[in-house]
């Protein structure tokens, strides 16, 4: 099945277009995975750690919401240990029915960029349903992504314009922007892509913390749905993301640290009530501001 | 050491300014290494020959060249066991003398950066001296890089100019163009990391597939060493590589299949024997374009 297709489905069934970063930022972890906080422990316990606290996450997510989006960056931190613990949770959030975009950022050419794409979006159980990718080396450099993406049914997240402050350094730059040209493109290499829902397998990063900005670029991209980070922790607002969407669909609204590493209610609320708290009321106030009442 | 100090000192040391790519595309690799070609290996013995291979060329590499190039994508694609083999022949490589710079073309913002910089620049035995980055993210994704840099004297190269056809999609739109504007940034960013051999340890990343435009970056990169991709395999030539250089240094000059994986000049030639010879012929043909006597 096409990814956008795949997506589609997912919202509809889980009710929301809600998104579960999996940041595993060690000195953010609840306190009770000791191997976290402690500067003795090797790599392998800290993946270890890793591993069972994120467990407990994707099946929290597998109850509420249609995806999960692991950072590579936490798990390539801790080596070796940290990349098997990707994959069996990889592996482990698909087998509940998640959808995986692996947050990898990669963007590289040639042979190269076919090693990512096989590594990430290959046949092996751990491969990802969709990844994120860099376009500053410009269309050829995807090409081995939306290979696999038509042959395999997988999808693809392009940056466009980010969630951080200094992303207008080059985004905003020329006349048209960056940002405005690459999602042109984005929506030309989506249009082979574009699935049975409309929508295609091929989508956008754009961050929630410029919200004028989420119109002007879906107006450019009509088809591609769009990754949107930067809520929560980072200062975007659930009213922000309204101008991505149609109706439930369109865009998926991520959250990491919010819904990970949330303070607790009180000193016996346990760590992973204070998540599902979290990631109830995330789901309600983005219900909310769609208008979805059923 | 600042790291600009310290590749000054290797290219005079070893009186060329070469790069050796360690790129482990397995359907490249010598016959020799059987798990390479093997569809039923595992990652494990796969990985295994990628170390015992690439093992062969690091000795090769430390006895002609300054620096060598790991590629982050063909490690990855082994899962663990390739990070694994990534890891110890990093280790290896600096305790063989080598400069290692990571290609691992990374760019995220705040907490994910700063683990890719502790992944790939931090204190332990298997990280790099230098890594390349992507800048489409804005300099504030590249700030933890910037302190590692810093703190524990590693270098950067940020893509400003790529060796691919698609390059142009994006680094040469606008007015100035986007490679430009990156460039200035890097100048920028480079200033407070100069070194006593008046290089700066934020270098960049720009193909010799466009000899019109090195000249025309250099200008504006007065400062920083440039990483050039594309010579051999890709097209570039050796006296297109020439504008980078004052002297011996300013720019490195890397080749990976060209010197991993030569044709043999007869049947009984190793692959060893053709390796040595090509990593030797490039060496020769990049110093007599420079006009290295000595």
């Amino acid at each position: 099945m096409n990814f956008a297709d795949a997506l589609h489905s997912a919202v509809e069934e889980k009710g929301n277009p809600c998104l579960v970063g999996l940041d595993p930022h060690l000195a953010l972890m609840p306190r009770e995975f000791a191997a976290a906080h402690d500067p003795r422990a090797s790599r392998a316990d800290k993946a270890r750690a890793v591993e069972e606290f994120l467990g407990e996450i994707l099946a929290l997510a597998a109850e509420h919401v249609p995806a999960v989006k692991p950072q590579s960056a936490f798990f390539e931190l801790l080596g070796p240990d940290g990349i098997a613990a990707w994959e069996r949770l990889v592996a482990r959030a698909r087998a509940n029915g998640l959808l995986v975009i692996g947050d990898v950022k990669r963007g590289d050419i040639g042979s190269t960029a076919a090693a990512y794409a096989e590594a990430y979006l290959g046949e092996q159980e751990s491969a990802c349903d969709a990844v994120t990718l860099n376009p500053y080396l410009g269309g050829d450099s995807l090409e081995p992504f939306l290979a696999a993406a038509k042959a395999r049914g997988r999808g693809l997240f392009v940056l466009v314009r980010t969630s951080n402050p200094g992303s207008a350094e080059f985004q905003e730059q020329g006349n048209p922007r960056l940002a405005e040209l690459v999602a042109r493109s984005v929506d030309r290499w989506g249009e082979p892509l574009v699935g049975r829902s409309g929508w295609s397998s091929v989508g956008a990063v754009i961050g929630a913390t410029h919200p004028g900005e989420l119109a002007r670029l879906r107006a450019l991209l009509p088809r591609a749905p769009i990754l949107i980070p930067g809520y929560g922790a980072q200062g975007g607002r659930a009213r922000d993301v309204v101008a991505a969407f149609r109706g439930l669909h369109g865009a998926l609204v991520n959250s990491s640290r919010a819904v990970l590493f949330p303070p607790r209610a009180h000193d016996r609320e346990s760590w992973k009530d204070a998540s599902a708290r979290a990631l109830r009321e995330m789901v309600s106030e983005i219900r909310a501001v769609l208008g979805v009442t059923r």
